[in-house]
């Protein structure tokens, strides 16, 4: 079975990295990461990333509004600067339309876009316009962090304790309340917001890496099972979960009775966009329990080994396996 | 009628540049150049740029060998970096696939694309991976200039001299011997490879930085009458080209008989990747006949005005009409 990993893997050893060349370029830290680290002087550093928002994978037309889709496509690159601790500076759009599309989508498009790129401070600098049978996105962006300060996934060690911001759970939910048709029932149209129009920590990740307070961050964009080993495998070690004190998704008693569960939604649901991330136990204290209105939570610990363990409410472990989100495995384990 | 510089521009008012914020980014030359230049320190200027290269609109699959895909697909977006007298440094591979392509056709790919990166000096640093109906590939490359020494579009004036490197039209010959499925007769087999694997002329191109002999530049992608229509509304400038002067590609006298006509391939074809370039009348003996083997032709000059009139061999005047590679007119002119 193929998975995404394997293919990144795969990608890597038949384009190796030069290390003259990469010395050269400056770069600190290249593919693997949420994003790669260059050092063009010595007073800064810059982080840049690039992401897919194509149709018909990541969104689908009769469904998502072009201003979300516009909205989107730049929130989700950006969240990879949020998980380095970086502050976001331009980005560039590769942008693949067919010609229908090039009138009234394009214009709820660009408004969602420049509503994102007036949020999260970005310039425009870039790009390029292909027509195309479908919509493809496909984003650039660029960040600032000071020297020394971007905050890698590698970085994780036994004893370090883990934290998640915000809800895990909620987009997963609104997308799935989409799918199912419920979506029209104006009862849950609240729910749907943190799929729509998700929020990033922008701000929290940049004071993480300002106070030097984490040892490794990502973000929650494929499922916490998911990006969890991600997390794990780039740092050598194992976790421990705690099921009880994950800040999951609040599910309306409604939705409970249809099958919506609370603790699968938040450990395989994608695209919360949320910092996942270790501190060491002696710098605890240093985490607030919020951070400008947003729950900061303890969830487990960093062990040492592999295994992902989800230590239930009388204490018994079980095997916790990357669930999350996958473009190449077989199909999606559910 | 929308053309694609018409959407452009629509991009551009619906997303705007704000000043304060590309202060900030270190941005110096934004949207609408070959690339974004940016000044990280007082020593260094990046250069920065992406580029779509996309199933059944730039490439075929019965057609195009995945080791062409690979290789063109890199190459495509470093001859931006060529266009601005960049050193190439990184680049990022956005790379969405179907999952039956993720075996021997991904295969094939990464050694073409391997191949180019040792060729261009590039270090790959980071990406995204998506299952796709069709391939689709984005990629983003970085590279280095000497500070303000970028060679950009806008900078052409009245009384320039009109250079391009290389032949023009040979890409579209071998392309078009493709179409019409004549690609298979071996005699016209040596006729394919400027458009399988077009050289780039990045030493060229540095040089033209470094001497800060160049006013303007860009790379003939679209073809030379829709390229030096970019370059002279970049400069707000018209050219006049001298028809007899032309570095025509050389079409065999068994395909002149075909139909295939030098001039109209060299006016109006894509994906040459030569350097299109002004100099001023009084540094143009310091412009070499040719650079390293590759011819560099003085084809016209640049004059007041907007128009773009072609002078034939008995000095008529006739006007040059943008009939290159526009992806979102109506249909292509020819």
């Amino acid at each position: 079975m193929t998975t995404e990993d394997d293919l990144i893997q795969r990608i890597l050893r038949r384009i190796p990295l030069r290390a003259a060349l990469a010395r050269r370029a400056g770069l600190r830290i290249g593919a693997g990461d949420d994003a790669a680290v260059l050092r063009p002087s010595r007073r800064a550093e810059w982080v840049l990333t690039c992401d897919s928002f194509l149709e018909n994978v990541h969104f689908l037309v009769p469904i998502h509004p072009s201003r979300v889709v516009g909205y989107k496509a730049l929130a989700r690159a950006t969240s990879d600067l949020a998980a380095m601790g970086a502050v976001p500076r331009l980005f560039l759009l590769n942008l693949a339309l067919p010609s229908q599309r090039a009138a009234t989508w394009l214009g709820g498009f660009l408004t969602g876009m420049a509503r994102a790129a007036r949020r999260f401070g970005l310039v425009l600098a870039g790009g390029d316009l292909a027509q195309n049978a479908t919509i493809g996105i496909n984003i650039t962006v660029l960040g600032e962090v000071a020297p020394g300060r971007a905050v890698l996934r590698s970085g994780a060690r036994p004893g370090d304790l883990l934290y998640v911001s915000g809800r895990l759970g909620a987009a997963q939910l609104g997308l799935e309340l989409i799918l199912r048709g419920m979506h029209r029932d104006r009862r849950w149209q609240p729910l749907l917001r943190p799929h729509l129009y998700p929020p990033l920590r922008l701000t929290f990740g940049q004071w993480l890496a300002r106070e030097q307070a984490a040892t490794a961050m990502m973000d929650t964009s494929d499922g916490l099972s998911t990006d969890l080993q991600r997390l794990c495998r780039a740092s050598g070690v194992g976790a421990r979960l705690w099921a009880e004190c994950f800040p999951v998704v609040r599910v309306p008693p409604a939705l409970h009775e249809r099958g919506f569960d609370p603790l699968e939604l938040a450990l395989h649901g994608g695209e919360d966009y949320e910092l996942l991330f270790t501190v060491p136990r002696r710098l605890s204290q240093r985490i607030p329990a919020a951070y400008r209105g947003v729950s900061i939570t303890q969830i487990g610990e960093i062990v040492r080994g592999r295994a992902m363990l989800l230590i239930g409410p009388e204490g018994r472990a079980t095997s916790l396996e990357a669930r999350g989100w996958d473009h190449f495995r077989a199909s999606r384990k559910r």
